[in-house]
């Protein structure tokens, strides 16, 4: 099969996670090897630059600043929440892939972003204009169906793990059977991240921390959270819960939802899940509780991310090219799978975009022990390869140094447009 | 001088930090390195492990438990908060050194435990009893006075100001003038920490994050604060505020004051600073607002500590051996010191446990600019050397290993003591 010779573009779209700049390396690198690649283009702000033709020159970028986006928090290219609109919006990415000879089009995101490159693959071809459109999964909260785990979630969960490791430590020297330390995690729909938290433990040390997780998966009975810590607290010197952000009560409330009565300077405004948590428990139990909630500081955590991860953030990156440029792919996006094999190792495949499904990717209910507040063996299993390595940091006077992009403007050749 | 021959008892107490196991490690090793020295005892959860003659043989743990205590969070001893009550306590703590023939106590704690141990002082040699009582500094707060700075604070202050880099990268790919992200730090009632985070931006980069820094010495003005929100917004994508958890008003109230009112499911219990600010500026600006607390994890993130602060906090435990063998001397607090010299070096010194004094050692006010919301160059001078260096971490299956004391227990030889 010939390659289609033409400019690529690619894009980030949705909540960053601290690998999401290794996809983008994957995509440039792998793009510099094919002769059929011409321009290397960059879309600022996911499909907003497209939209709005913002469009920067990647391949004008230093080799350094590619290879320092492996290590590089936030998405460097700009992201943004938009999804197509109307019809509209799609000719008009389209009038700017053709204006622009963009023939292979790159989209880190979410589920909700495969969707919306499925109608532009569908119109593309409709149109008769030839070009590949590949979308390349990110998200912390690994709830995209269709691929094993998704590139973010390894480096959140292996953040959020040492961070209970470390709590641990500190916690035990305190306590005597009455400290409560409680730490907040993402993830208000689904519990993947609070479950990651389960590899802080040894193997063969159930009792060690965390002691309670709580999962948006499981409604939160406040009685059995209470005898639960009770139960800790006498067997330990202390006890570490986690809780995902979204805990919901038996009407499938979030338990710490917002007051809409606040007033001028927030006075009522209530904290999130760990600090509502920390209320029932000095109400009930007369211990000192404390919260920590690691917020957007967890997933931007970037000094602590998973080498794994970062690897197969960018090789998801660069399979997608090469299943763009070398197998004419297109309208697919690149999944992860475990390769049959007696140690862990990841491959790549694919899937018609049309075939991720827009519902988040369950925890399976068999992976969360009877007592409802930690997982098993399966999802250790599971999860614990996702973790393995250290993505090494380029340190500068004490702190991190990241990638910042040149960013040069490519030239605007339509008119604007009304979004 | 002969030097004093005896045992040797070393205890921890206060808030951990990320290297108070360091001075432990320094005050083994050097400890092991003086014939006069026989036994290496640690009391277990600070004085309280003294006055219940709850002590443990130091060294019969193994070297390399010693050596992995320089990167491991938590004070490994166990700690207390509690300082002598009464004179019986003054007393049962010298019997209990005489009993185990304790001649050299080396106390790892903050101002308050200096005043305690000083007591034990005067005690022992009002009655007579040879012995060298040596305090060496700890927290995350670095307000003790008599010493520049206090081992602990430089790597708390490493671990904030890279968040708010990383958080910066995250946020800056995100916003369009329209995001504001809160970074609650500890310090209750010194800006130190919150300080520290002004490390974070760039040399001659005044714009970069963080953009405000909202400190316990500077009074809370509402009005100001969303003036100042609204002034970054319109001249960058996104504002990123570091706040420290004791933000007072111009009553000299905490602003986020714990509900008294809260109910037995805590559905009152307001947040801290971070969601107070939070519920201020979505109340006022109409713009998304996140927040994120450290908490506890913040100061037991050993994974990201300061080899400069570990290697000093090391260093002083050390010099407490020394100084306390060689030099005689006792009822003296270690301090860190700066050399006079072209580059930073830090050397240690000694002060009077009498003349350390009990309040905080203030951020001195001409270090704030005159917006009260950022740190000037002497600042930054000052503080910068201190979070020079990683701490190499042991990583095992993708998580960091932590040292865990054997705790052989000494024999008691004393009936038990009414706390």
């Amino acid at each position: 099969m010939s390659e289609l010779e033409g400019n690529c573009l690619v894009c980030q779209s949705g909540g960053p996670t601290a690998v999401i700049n290794a996809s983008l390396a994957g995509v440039i690198e792998e793009a510099l090897n094919h002769e059929c690649i011409e321009e290397i283009y960059g879309g600022l702000n996911g499909v907003v630059g497209v939209l709005n033709e913002d469009l920067v020159d990647l391949a004008a970028e230093s080799q350094q600043v590619i290879r320092l986006l492996k290590s590089t928090p936030g998405s460097a290219l700009g992201t943004c929440r938009y999804t197509f609109k109307k019809e509209e919006d799609l000719e008009r990415a389209l009038e700017v892939f053709k204006a622009h000879d963009i023939r292979y089009f790159f989209y880190i995101g979410d589920s909700e972003s495969m969707a919306m490159i499925d109608k532009l693959d569908e119109l593309a071809k409709s149109e008769g204009y030839e070009m590949r459109i590949l979308g390349i999964p990110k998200t912390i909260n690994n709830d995209i169906s269709a691929t094993d785990h998704t590139p973010g979630y390894g480096s959140m969960i292996k953040h959020v793990a040492t961070t209970v490791r470390e709590m641990a430590a500190d916690n035990e020297s305190i306590g005597k059977g009455d400290y409560v330390s409680i730490l907040e995690v993402q993830g208000r729909n689904s519990g993947w991240i609070a479950a990651g938290s389960a590899l802080a433990k040894r193997r063969d040390h159930p009792h060690d921390a965390p002691h309670i997780i709580l999962l948006p998966e499981v409604v939160f009975n406040p009685e059995k959270f209470i005898a639960d810590v009770q139960k800790v607290l006498a067997r330990e010197k202390f006890c570490l819960v986690v809780t995902g952000e979204g805990l919901v009560d038996m009407n499938g409330n979030y338990v710490s939802a917002k007051a809409s009565s606040s007033d001028a300077f927030g006075h009522v405004q209530l904290g999130g899940a760990g600090e509502f948590l920390r209320g029932v428990i000095e109400a009930n139990l007369g211990v000192s509780a404390r919260s920590c909630k690691l917020g957007v500081a967890g997933r931007a955590a970037a000094h602590n991310a998973s080498q794994a991860d970062s690897d197969e953030a960018y090789l998801a990156g660069s399979a997608a090219v090469i299943q763009a440029v070398e197998n004419g792919k297109s309208g697919k996006m690149i999944t992860l799978q475990r390769a049959e094999a007696d140690s862990y190792k990841c491959e790549t495949g694919w899937v018609d975009l049309a075939d991720v499904p827009a519902t988040s990717k369950q925890l399976p209910a068999d992976w969360i022990n009877d007592d409802g507040v930690s997982m098993n063996f399966p999802f250790v299993k599971y999860a614990t390869p996702l973790i393995q390595g250290e993505v090494p940091i380029v340190w500068e006077n004490g702190l991190p140094v990241f990638a910042k992009l040149k960013g040069a403007r490519v030239d605007k050749v339509l008119a604007a447009y009304e979004m």
